[in-house]
């Protein structure tokens, strides 16, 4: 399979430590043959060889100064959008950053463009799901082409990958979780008496937060997440922007502390219900007891309830995702896309 | 698809009920059509009808004197094994009655039988899985046929198909979990004050105790599901009966209580990990904090933790699953055979 990834952040470097590091790649699939024929990005450089690229040269650039080379054999001049028009690939890995400013541009033409030109979409980007799943979905279909996404929401755990197979026929009524690692880290550790600055600084550290954490702790990142579980799973048309939100800001911070001597939690929730056939999304704070499910979930971990009209409630519960758990779930997504053909 | 079922009990006729339910079949897929030409049971009597049975009529005489009635036209004299060697079907769907005293038979046999035969099963009955499910599945991998059994671990949570999906690559290193729901509610009613014999009548009433709970109640049931997981997700060879295994006869019950006040909880935890290469599986009451996630599971809840070498760890969670979930899951597992073709 021919590879084209737009992107060579954290995970687009972590997915290639991972497939080096198992030189015997057939592990993760009898015949899963992995090629990246095209690395692009928007400051870094971009490389190209129809051959099959040095992923282990680019990762060692990478990690030495910071942008691929022009001595390297692989240099290319080809910037995002012409080599996902112009090269010879069959799946397209979309992780550039999150813009949601832009609506998901222009990571959502990258897409758009690699879909009508028939080639499998994998994405790890919120954006693009966000904002224009159905769109995105329509396009893969009428091209005979797959979109996966399994790394948008909880990293890797098997979010889409499951509902796809194991809730066919159910119709999903609504879901609820806290799915920002950043702001539940920010909360445990206040509750544990830390300082708000001091805590984002060792969010910082921990390389889960970024220069500013407003993207997170305002709800923005939830906001996307509960989108995009919104329109896959009840196939709902709701973009972040309309997500009822309630941030960081709408916290009383000295609150907190004390709730947790009073035996509750305060947890960042994202929720998307079915209010009179219309599918209404919320993100905010909430008061859990102790021994609700919600509240056992500390630092960067996620949790995820669904309801359905046919079976009894479902969760799925992560314990402190990194990024290579987003890199597992973006290989995940190639898996399936060797399986499926 | 053509469907053979082994047992009529209250998986099968809750099964039955969301076929008849749901008149517009292919809300559960597109193409799905399930067509019954055989039921058998031990003691209700049979029936067969190459053209499709009356699923209606089947579930009314049930209801209405315990067993089908000579005078409908579909009865039939063939046992179980007869109609598994003699009818015409695609998938046999095997839901009689757990026997592990006879390791798994005459399930095992009648899904050999099948298997040989080239059909498909799917199964709720945990005996063969539990015993045999490396010898199956080579069976059905000779046969080109598929062996399913979704609701033979928490009910029609989706512990196999999501692994099957979404764990690809990833080799699982340890599995824990509350998998018995009637020894999870008798202990939740202990602890709420009810005296253990008390707790046994109300489970019973509630449906979820046999007539002779010591199945649930020492272990046997979780031994044989912790079985399978580590067969099907570890590769271990393990039965029921090499499960250690403590019951609620180790348990002291007013330490129980007691133990509440103190803010722990008593769990019955099933556990199979690696030691020196070697699988090893176990059964027996654990104390958790109160915000551990496992102290969470009330009454018939369920929960399952799995690590693997590639994620970060990953819970599963089902809150008061019923019959009507088992059900489900034997329905996703029939999906899923109609989407493979």
């Amino acid at each position: 399979m021919k590879v084209l990834c737009i992107g060579f952040g954290n995970v687009a470097r972590s997915l290639a430590r991972l497939l080096i590091k198992e030189p015997s790649r057939s592990r993760f699939l009898p015949g899963l043959d992995l090629q990246f024929v095209g690395v692009t990005s928007a400051s870094r450089g971009s490389l190209e060889n129809a051959q099959g690229l040095d992923l282990s040269r680019a990762l060692q650039e990478i990690e030495e100064s910071g942008r691929f080379q022009g001595k390297n054999p692989d240099f290319s001049k080809l910037n995002s959008l012409e080599a996902v028009q112009q090269l010879d690939y069959d799946v397209l890995i979309e992780l550039s950053t999150l813009n949601l400013n832009n609506k998901g541009k222009p990571a959502l033409t990258y897409m758009r463009t690699a879909l009508e030109r028939g080639k499998h979409c994998v994405t790890a980007n919120k954006g693009p799901i966000a904002f224009a799943y159905q769109e995105l979905a329509s396009l893969a279909r009428k091209n005979h082409s797959r979109l996966l996404f399994e790394s948008t929401v909880m990293d890797g755990a098997p979010v889409f990958n499951m509902a796809r197979t194991a809730l066919k026929g159910c119709r999903v009524v609504a879901v609820e979780g806290i799915l920002n690692s950043t702001g539940n880290y920010v909360l445990t550790q206040i509750e544990q008496g830390t300082s708000f600055d001091e805590a984002i600084l060792k969010a910082r550290q921990g390389g889960f937060a970024e220069a500013d954490p407003s993207h997170d702790l305002e709800g923005w990142d939830a906001a996307a997440k509960i989108s995009i579980l919104a329109r896959v799973l009840m196939d709902a048309e709701i973009t972040p922007t309309e997500v009822s939100r309630k941030g960081f800001s709408t916290l009383d911070l000295n609150e907190i502390s004390q709730t947790v001597s009073a035996g509750t939690r305060v947890k960042m929730v994202a929720r998307a219900r079915i209010d009179s056939g219309k599918v209404l999304a919320e993100v905010g704070p909430e008061h859990f007891p102790i021994n609700h499910p919600f509240a056992t979930v500390d630092g960067t971990g996620n949790i995820l309830r669904i309801e359905t009209d046919l079976m009894c409630p479902l969760t799925i519960r992560q314990e402190s995702p990194s990024v290579k758990d987003t890199a597992y779930g973006v290989l995940n997504d190639l898996i399936e896309l060797g399986a499926g053909g």
